[in-house]
């Protein structure tokens, strides 16, 4: 009897945010939903992560609208989204109120399946989110963003494992946004795991494909006892994407391990967005294996924002000190793991170091991160680093949780969201609004006007675009930063390229 | 201590062979050659399979003198090239003496390790090849065409390579040139093979990544203790080609298994293809997951063969019904491997069936595998389809080996060799034209133009090739086939598209 390998499919989110950068219009995807939900997998995740951002800001689409028709088309498999714990679909920590809100609204919309992860792998980050899903009844997944570092052993993660288990979830998610989960210790992780958190703790493994290897990873995985993977259907696949689901269904004949999958169902699937694909042509990353991040630990979507910050100064040839430069500041900031929005602080301080004189000028998210304001990091922080944080900013050192320092916001927030024109009086615009303050108003404006659809004829649209909006740190929209130097504050803006 | 696995890079042959139609221009692969050859590679394929074919049809250059200046330009690694046994570079088989004289020539020109393939795995066509091999002391690699069906277990490969190994062959190599050795597979038989033969035999595999599950399979022949692996830098791999280098590298890290390659140099190599291959952007094949091989067993290069016979004939509609003809076809020849140029008999075939009756006519060319004339096929043929083939062409059944029908041909072909214009007196030039006779005569003319670069400024190229000239089945240039209907003969030609 072969053990069944259950599969996630990332078609309707994480595809498409990672080939053509979260662009995919919802009329795009319905025609699928019938052949995907009876496909036989365990989830399709189909929102969260940067598609909220991308609906209001680029598609005039409401995004509880979108949970509410994926629901409706997908009766028979569960919805799955990726939520980024205390900053939710934001880029800030909420006050704990909001993420209940949060979840709760989302639970009653639709959604099933609660991935949710935090940057810097600090379950404090978790917690809330947690227990509110729990609270709905719905399935809390707790997630390990894998990275790789001195501190970074399979122990590291197998500790992280039993923290996310003391804290009731209904499962794991081992995270590698970055392709950087080798087949040694994919196998050696979800090994421990099962041994120390018991083999009833379902283990669930995302990766990305970029570097080439991470099929064999999730071999590798199963073989140690995954239960749940992560794929997306072929024509949707591969580069900074994720691994073809048909492969994966067809790489385990005769393993002892099987998926339920109906390949004639997914065939349908693939050769829909093998057709729509190409009218996404001007947003489409450029495909390439990419091994180098292994050395560099720069993702590609890093790479691009410092490159673009670096012309912006004119100072594109300092491009090889600043990749010489991310190392340190990463151990300098206690080794986090590159995700959104860890990537881009610390790229843009290794950008600062190289223009100005290292630690010379702080961003105020970098020494916000210094000092303990997005939470803990797996190892020690350079002290004289954190002092300089400390005396640029006048703030100090906090070691609780990062949300115990923000003050009772939902109050003013629905205030604020209810006198915007446009404004449905509804909790989800509140939401809407607390996260994408500046987004919000123009959308709820131009909301009547409905959903538009970004693809184009292939004909007239232009081939290739500059960018490459790999995974992790890629900017759906501009990110400001405080800088101050020496009591003086200037704002920086970090825009998507 | 970690077991060393040895690497072959496919990058100067096979890998621009499946991804831009074998177009690339020696000056194009000149530059990376010192890299190449200190990376520490066990060998570089750099000649053979439709290289050669397409230095005279297309790019105007010597084969053999690309051959010698590869040997030139890499002192310290294995050349290695792919031969196609008793059919040497050509289309049809050799009388032995012609066999004799290509791989001595070879030999003397640089060529290292010689690959010998039969398109039907009839170990009788590599004989004389490899005897020739072992004469000039280089090194003679045995090859098992990998397929599937119900006749082709673990077992019959098994089989195969012991008789590989009584020709007393250095090495085997599983050859999966269509991408359909999933990883179980790839560990029976190399543990098969390694258990049959003796730990000594080294084993080597070959594998397209077309499916996308190649590279597990790699992994899983690993750990059956496969010896040698095929790949391509990763700016030249994936879709119809190789699986990337630097991506087998890096999984290997931390199993117990490691490379010895240089990646620093490698990246070199990757940067300058990535840049060379955007001028041949008119001959790239579109990347693509293909995993429906799986069942329809055709290839990618041989579904555009038979698409543009049914467009000629007006016929496009017909294509859903010939495809379901093929295994139809593939199981009354015996399940013969789908690869040049059984791939083309059996696909024109199915067209010819669909369009005319089913075997109311027959190509010159199936009615010749059917009675032997290709050697033997591992299955039982169709005795009714024999019995029509003997009808049609009064030819007989051969169960020998077909090049012990062939006339002495070497004086003949000196003789009408020499005769050209432009022909240069050696044994070189009468090898091409006895491999190319159509081909030959307007090379010699043109030889002294020099070579051609048919790479263009990506600016001023078109962009998309149409065809997809995937690997097995694709044809560098037209082949004739002779069709008798009831004793009246026609010829019918299968272009490239």
């Amino acid at each position: 009897m072969a053990r069944t390998i259950e599969v996630t499919d990332v078609i309707l989110r994480d595809a498409h945010q990672s080939l053509i950068a979260t662009r995919m219009a919802m009329e795009d995807m319905v025609p699928v939903c019938e052949d995907l939900d009876k496909a036989g997998y365990w989830s399709l995740e189909c929102w969260g992560g940067a598609t909220y951002d991308s609906c209001i800001r680029f598609l005039n689409e409401d995004p509880w609208e979108r949970l509410r028709t994926f629901k409706k088309l997908l009766p028979n498999t569960r919805t799955q989204m990726l939520l980024r714990g205390q900053n939710l679909l934001g880029y800030r920590h909420y006050e704990d109120t909001v993420v209940d809100k949060f979840v709760e609204k989302a639970a009653i919309n639709g959604m099933d399946v609660f991935r949710v992860f935090d940057a810097l792998n600090d379950v404090r980050n978790l917690k809330r989110a947690m227990a509110a899903v729990k609270r709905t009844g719905k399935h809390a997944q707790g997630t390990i963003c894998y990275t790789t570092s001195p501190v970074h052993t399979p122990q590291k993660f197998i500790e992280m494992a039993l923290r996310l288990q003391d804290m009731g979830v209904d499962s794991i998610c081992i995270k590698d946004m970055a392709a950087l989960l080798k087949p040694q210790p994919a196998y050696d992780i979800v090994k421990g795991i099962k041994e120390k958190c018991g083999d009833d703790m379902l283990i669930h493994v995302h990766v990305h494909s970029t570097t080439g290897v991470t099929l064999v990873s999730l071999m590798k995985a199963i073989e140690a006892g995954a239960d749940i993977v992560d794929t997306a259907v072929s024509s949707m696949s591969l580069g900074p994407g994720h691994n073809p689901t048909e492969s994966l269904v067809e790489m385990l004949e005769g393993t002892g391990y099987e998926t339920k999958l109906d390949l004639e169902r997914i065939y349908r699937v693939r050769d829909h967005f093998a057709k729509i694909k190409k009218r996404y042509g001007e947003f489409m990353s450029e495909f390439q294996v990419e091994t180098e991040i292994f050395k560099s630990q720069i993702p590609g979507g890093m790479l691009s924002n410092m490159e673009s910050q670096l012309k912006q100064q004119g100072a594109a040839d300092k491009m090889k000190e600043v990749l010489l430069e991310v190392p340190k500041v990463r151990k300098d900031a206690g080794y986090p793991p590159l995700v959104t929005p860890s990537s881009q602080i610390v790229g843009t301080q290794a950008v600062l170091n190289v223009m100005m004189g290292e630690y010379k000028v702080l961003s105020g998210e970098f020494a916000d991160l210094m000092l303990g304001y997005y939470g803990q990091t797996d190892d020690e922080k350079n002290p004289e680093v954190i002092a300089k944080a400390k005396e640029q900013t006048k703030k100090e050192v906090i070691t609780d949780r990062p949300a115990d320092h923000i003050a009772p916001e939902w109050d003013k927030l629905v205030d604020e969201a209810t006198k915007l024109p446009g404004n449905n009086g509804t909790e989800e615009d509140v939401l809407t609004y607390a996260m994408f303050p500046q987004v919000a108003p123009k959308f709820f404006a131009a909301r009547d006007q409905g959903p538009k659809n970004l693809g184009k004829d292939p004909e007239a649209a232009k081939p290739a675009a500059p960018a490459d909006p790999s995974h992790p740190g890629y900017l759906a929209g501009p990110i400001d930063y405080q800088v101050s130097v020496n009591g003086t504050t200037k704002k920086v803006t970090v825009s998507p390229v």
